[in-house]
């Protein structure tokens, strides 16, 4: 079980927040205009029908209306919204917490044959709908990973450590610290989130233009099926027929659950640093990361704000009189007037880190980079998993917030950065409300880069599920026309489910449906989620 | 067409070879024996059965006997037992030859129509029976990709290039160079086999520990199958379901005909270099490896000998009287007596590659390595692509010779290594012949490494293949037992398909059968590779 509670409507842990500075609230209200608070409804107020009867499942069962309220939904706006407002589609009729893998097996057996639905979840962090109950026919249960947690096993010679797929990430780095390992793979939802969540979404962290994306990590993996457990042990690399385990990477929860996974993990390094660099603008930034990675220096941390990130960046944190008045009159200058913010972080050898650092300096030095110092990058690093509470007290202040993720080939990029901003801006001037969109590029790659964009607007009251389909909906067009992936660590979920087919073809459809047919002859397991038009 | 003419009955081009020195066959008759020279029959006395009738395909289509012939088999050791006996089991009924993708489309949709098995043909260079023509009740059609080559565009900004499928090695670089690109995957078959060949197959090159298996350089691909084209973009990253790239990666022309791919290049490097360092012994060799990829010493190109193969490889080169002497003298001494080389390269700029070959240094120096210097390396580098001639001149010797391939984590390597060696002694033994295993090991990765064995065997007249099949057949089972994949770099075929299942799970036959059942709906594909136990 989760050591701390959770907020059963909203992000993370009860009692944390992120409260929104007054300097922030005013600079969406210079450009946005007021929106209209939502505030949530008690959880007393929300209406939970009872549970559809099941059948006995061998693994403790819930089925009490706190639990299923807390399990009927993930992060995404939409549920959001739903928790916010109390209007729920859906609860499951139980939750189940199985404690090995082969208990998942059984649960899998027992509701293939009665026909219930199972919704594997880990964390629950999904922002696209991944493990938000859907309405249906057929009884829902949810298959919580909660007591599938732990280290199974560390293979310290080959620096592979074996993870049972409920284990949060804090709990997989305290696991390996004391073997002299870490995993690094830090997404933002890191204090929240599992190792099968991870794989089963192919999830980016903070560090991952480093260490690779958790599609590189995985070794081997287990996955549960109702015909029992496959388990593809660890290998480096191999030859025999396509790697089966990047079918398991990214399914989801459709063709199976991840019971185990075992990762490429790697020495704890011997120091960590970074910094801040302001650069003059967007497009001359973005060629200096492509240089950066086709150079081949070495970098962990990469993120790069565009000039309307940095800005509101800059109202987030707490500036003393002095650095307030500096960051002022940088931005006043002609040269950082639309100033992106780049942060660039390390960790390895100490001499590495030195080399390193210093190689990257050569080159953003040349691009007109200007350095901010190590206290930017550490306060970044120090708070980068408090930033998602923003949402929830930017929605109680009235304007919506949410985000998006793409990744293209580098010269690309350029057009899909123009296509969505336009797309967002376009969509809300037809519907008469104003949007602003942040962007920063992450996640580098030789041959591309992840983009990903946080857009707010001014809640207008009723209509803000409206509000967000349509700038969701007309950037995830513009990324389709412009050759960018509609995901680079999301996932499908249920929101981007009716584009896939756009993205891998009427082939990959019916390759992925046969896989699920296959795996999943009853079309028990999470449908809906990533195959668009499954009966839930 | 290729430029230059192929051996019709063992590899590579006419009228190259690799003779095997003096000193080479005295290394193997003192440990082996004299084997039974294998003599070739002539061209002129295989039996070519005339051709079934087949329906008209919509692309160049010949039905010549010395066409037949060249398309019947790959370069397996039983493909080559059965050229130069001229007991060759199938022929296909015709080559084809498409232009265009769409052809291929087109052929896919007249063979399903009609009945017709295809294999899809690159290089011909298989060596586990993936291109071999097999018996059966339906006729058979090559698919030649000879005409399906050239670079169709480079984004230099994106570092990726799209080539045809049946673009061969050489070509490919040669279109890359003029834009200050290469890609970097060098097979050993590099001058005869293709891009669709390499994805296909899963292959990997002398380079790829720097560089990375074809696997990693994929970014883009389009697939024929009878449906039509089925085409995945180049994306850096996704998170849009699992990886469908990765399953087209290693079909083996079961799921369809790799017609185009986009690959990751790079700039090509400032300059090039490497070594050979004598090591005291294998154990400790490999430690050093391992050691070099896991702190991340920069390394393109590694190669570890073990003693058997270290002491073969100096019957091989041709060495000044000198150059002899020293070293005799050196294996002489007791502390190289079971002496490894060790091959390192880098290709880089100037500077880096400076910098890594002194991170090397120290860590080989501090493993009591011995430099040999840098001819050896060059020597190795210059000759890489005639050392499979050599088998063919084995053959005619008298000797038997054949290779297989794994990969293991690090901490499973040592017990691959003893059980294959010792699966094929005893096997042999018990069959009454003697075998020399030699071994290297390459394509190091932070979590383990791949083997490379060569086995040799005195040839016993009309029991060449049962030979053959005893030693493979130990060494597999070991591997499998041992926790070794089938294949690396080579893939599966028909050699390796019956022994897929243990290494994937009956899972991983059933979600490969689906996909296979999906995408080629009446079975015409390659039947019988990858997949055990198909109609062919």
């Amino acid at each position: 079980m989760p050591e701390r509670e959770r907020r059963w409507n909203g992000w993370g842990f009860a009692g944390e927040s992120f409260p929104a500075p007054a300097r922030a609230r005013a600079w969406l209200a210079e450009r946005l205009g007021e929106g209209n608070p939502l505030p949530a409804v008690p959880e007393s107020e929300v209406v939970i029908p009872p549970p559809r009867p099941l059948p006995a499942l061998p693994a403790r069962t819930l089925t009490e209306s706190g639990v299923r309220l807390r399990t009927a939904c993930g992060h995404s706006l939409p549920d959001l919204l739903a928790l916010r407002t109390g209007a729920i589609a859906a609860f499951p009729d139980a939750v189940c917490f199985p404690e090995s893998s082969e208990q998942v097996v059984e649960i899998l057996r027992a509701a293939s044959a009665a026909g219930v639905v199972v919704i594997p979840r880990g964390g629950g962090t999904s922002v696209v709908g991944g493990v938000t109950v859907r309405p249906g026919a057929r009884p829902v249960v949810v298959l919580s990973l909660e007591r599938l947690r732990g280290l199974v096993r560390v293979d310290t010679t080959s620096q592979l450590a074996t993870f049972r797929a409920g284990s949060l990430g804090p709990e997989v780095e305290a696991a390996l610290a004391p073997h002299g390992l870490r995993l690094g793979h830090e997404p933002q939802s890191f204090e929240l989130s599992t190792v099968g969540g991870w794989v089963a979404t192919r999830s980016a962290g903070h560090r991952s233009t480093g260490v690779g994306k958790i599609d590189e990590l995985v070794a081997g993996l287990e996955l549960a099926t109702a015909s029992g457990l496959w388990r593809l042990p660890p290998l480096p690399a191999s030859a025999a027929g396509p790697e089966l385990r990047r079918l398991v990477i990214g399914s989801e929860g459709r063709l199976g659950v991840i019971t185990e996974a075992t990762l490429r993990v790697r020495p704890l390094p011997e120091s960590e640093d970074g910094l801040a660099v302001l650069l003059p603008g967007w497009a001359a930034a973005v060629e200096l990361c492509r240089e950066l990675l086709q150079t081949g220096v070495p970098v962990e941390m990469l993120r790069l704000s565009d000039p309307p990130e940095t800005s509101f960046g800059t109202t987030l944190v707490h500036l003393s009189p002095l650095a307030a008045r500096v960051s002022r009159a940088l931005f006043g200058m002609r040269r950082y007037h639309r100033g992106c913010v780049l942060l660039l972080g390390w960790a390895g050898a100490t001499q590495e880190v030195t080399l390193a650092e210093q190689a990257a300096a050569k080159l953003w030095r040349a691009a007109g980079g200007l350095a901010l110092g190590r206290s930017g990058w550490r306060r970044w690093r120090d708070e980068r998993f408090r930033h998602p509470y923003l949402r929830d007290e930017l929605l109680s202040a009235g304007w919506g917030v949410d985000t998006l993720e793409t990744a293209a080939p580098w010269a690309r990029l350029g057009a899909v950065y123009s296509a969505v901003r336009q797309a967002m801006s376009s969509a809300c001037e037809r519907l008469g409300f104003r949007v602003a969109v942040l962007c920063h590029l992450s996640h580098a790659y030789r041959d591309g880069a992840s983009l990903y964009f946080t857009f707010l607007w001014p809640l207008a009251r009723g209509a803000e599920l409206a509000q967000w389909s349509a700038l969701k909906g007309a950037a995830t067009e513009a990324l389709l026309e412009t050759g960018g992936t509609i995901s680079h660590h999301h996932g499908v979920g249920t929101i981007h489910a009716p584009y896939l087919e756009r993205e891998v073809g009427q082939t990959g459809i019916a390759a992925l449906s046969a896989l699920a047919r296959e795996l999943d002859p009853q079309g028990v397991l999470n449908p809906g989620v990533l195959l668009p038009g499954e009966a839930t």
